[in-house]
């Protein structure tokens, strides 16, 4: 931080108080005291808070090489889904004593390696990537330069690296399975246009599930949005899969941001959910918590997957040889929204 | 970050290159390249990258005394409010190339000294801070070490600092004036008990307005949960406020979260809103879009508070001398909870 005022060092201390340095420091630095007198010590410690002392994290992080510290970096803070996570990640990692400094990429690689930079720039000990897409050397150069990381809810097939997020082939089909046992017979899903793995999954999950239950949904069912898209953007393609001929009976959203806006949209039809239409999404959607058909969605065991990272991250900072690849599976949580038969 | 291989040195890519550690310093650190010949530079910089030269933004920034960063520490990360305004100061801070790391306190004042030890430690450039209550004496201490910092959202009324929040006592006003334009005349708050300032302001503004209007809002129409109280808290407290007799006309919630839980309760209850309960919020609550009267609530312009605070921070890093406190003002935004008439 800039710096007004002189700064004080140990040698200002032991000169207040009449002392080498090298008590002062061990004062200081250290929580035994066996040795010292209680006196002696406490007057250290009252001259270095009087004189506004304050340890240079960063010199002492040099000797030490450890901060205590890892960077978490998402795509978007705002998205419940990140900060949800970001919030239990940080509760874990502070029961093992480690703060957590986060910052959103805003799916920009640009702006993934700024961040990258300003955290090993500040010697983080370790990271907790929800990575952009795009962005596969940025992460293979942080493989080479021996920073631990652990990639979560992103994964990139080509790298050898740590990982903890969804079984999201899995997850799809679940949510097509139950459809199929519901009677629908012709399901639609709405999705992202990305390169990143896990949006691919969903849709090979969807379209293997859907052959092999013998539903009618091909590519023609499936409409993909912009992953930054707005409102506007996944309206118009809920209404291009409604108005198709003959019509889904039933829809699935790959994400709860898409959930969103065409659920609101869908509310203002006369069309019944789910009599008519039966609807499944992607993790919980608070802002549809009182839709008047509240929605079956495949949960995320957010929990478990942030425990699991911080543990796979810290437990590995001392011998990286290990790579720790963990697929959880989702939760379908049936409600209202799929029928209560 | 652990290192677990050798590090590579400014000198070690010297002695590859065949010049000297001051010229392959001069090149990695510079932009400006004038008298340095293309080609000699050009070398320098593809060692460096076959190496993995990966420069110590520590050692780096000992030097300059700046690292372009700033810290935030909000409640808790996983309140919208909290990650919307952290995703603005993100944005704001970006186009003035700064990068910002983000931790929560949790409302704990030992997280908070934590969080303000890792940031100041990492010497940010300054901090956005919404701080918890109890930590007069750390904002203090911080002003002794010229640590430069705004205060966002929670205003400390004993303390001199910036400080960029909402004029809360005059949003209370407004609430209690529209819903006595409206006719009400029992008007309920439920608020949280707590010490903030900002939380006082609320509940000074509701009572003078109330007298003001001569509208019937004694004590006894007030409800105080813990600021972080589960559901069943805020369910008991609008309960025991609707049993009153006479019943409240109208309530006010004092947070998004107070209204979230009282409302999905309410919408449990024949009561019917707005003919015989008009509603009021602090802040959108998304999770109440679906709400079939959405509710009257006072927009906090966050956009607006997240650039001011940004712009006084990072203006006032050369100098603070300057102390600037702004109040904004909230927009009351009235929709269907209130009546339409």
């Amino acid at each position: 931080m800039a710096d007004h005022g002189k700064k004080v060092c140990l040698k200002d201390i032991a000169e207040k108080v009449g002392v080498s340095t090298a008590l002062v420091s061990y004062v200081l630095n250290n929580k035994k005291e066996g040795r010292i007198s209680k006196d002696v010590a406490e007057k250290i410690r009252e001259a270095a808070r009087l004189m506004n002392y304050r340890p240079n994290q960063i010199a002492k992080s040099l000797k030490t090489n450890r901060t205590d510290t890892i960077g978490m970096i998402v795509a978007d803070i705002s998205n419940p889904y990140f900060s949800s996570l970001a919030r239990i990640i940080e509760d874990e990692a502070d029961k093992r004593n480690y703060t957590v400094i986060i910052g959103s990429s805003d799916e920009n690689p640009e702006k993934f390696a700024k961040l990258i930079e300003t955290f090993t720039g500040r010697n983080v000990d370790g990271l907790l990537i929800a990575a952009t897409a795009g962005t596969e050397d940025q992460l293979r150069q942080l493989q080479e330069q021996k920073v631990p990381f652990v990639l979560v809810d992103r994964y990139f097939p080509g790298l050898t690296s740590n990982y903890v997020g969804l079984d999201n082939y899995n997850a799809s089909w679940k949510a097509v399975q139950h459809l199929a046992e519901k009677g629908r017979q012709r399901i639609g899903l709405i999705t992202y246009e990305s390169q990143l793995f896990h949006i691919n999954e969903r849709k090979r999950g969807f379209l293997e599930a859907c052959k092999y239950f013998g539903i009618s949904a091909r590519r023609h069912m499936i409409r993909q949005v912009g992953i930054k898209s707005y409102s506007a953007e996944i309206i118009a393609a809920t209404k291009e899969l409604l108005s198709a001929d003959p019509a889904p009976d039933a829809l699935l959203f790959a994400s709860n941001r898409i959930a969103e806006h065409a659920v609101k949209y869908i509310n203002t039809l006369s069309l019944k959910v789910p009599d008519q239409l039966a609807l499944v999404s992607f993790d919980e959607t608070e802002c549809l918590d009182l839709f008047y058909a509240p929605l079956t969605y495949l949960r995320q065991p957010l929990k478990e997957m942030g425990k699991e990272a911080t543990r796979i991250l810290l437990d590995g900072l001392d011998s990286s040889v290990r790579v720790t690849q963990v697929n959880m599976e989702a939760e379908l949580v049936v409600r209202q929204s799929t029928g209560t038969t």
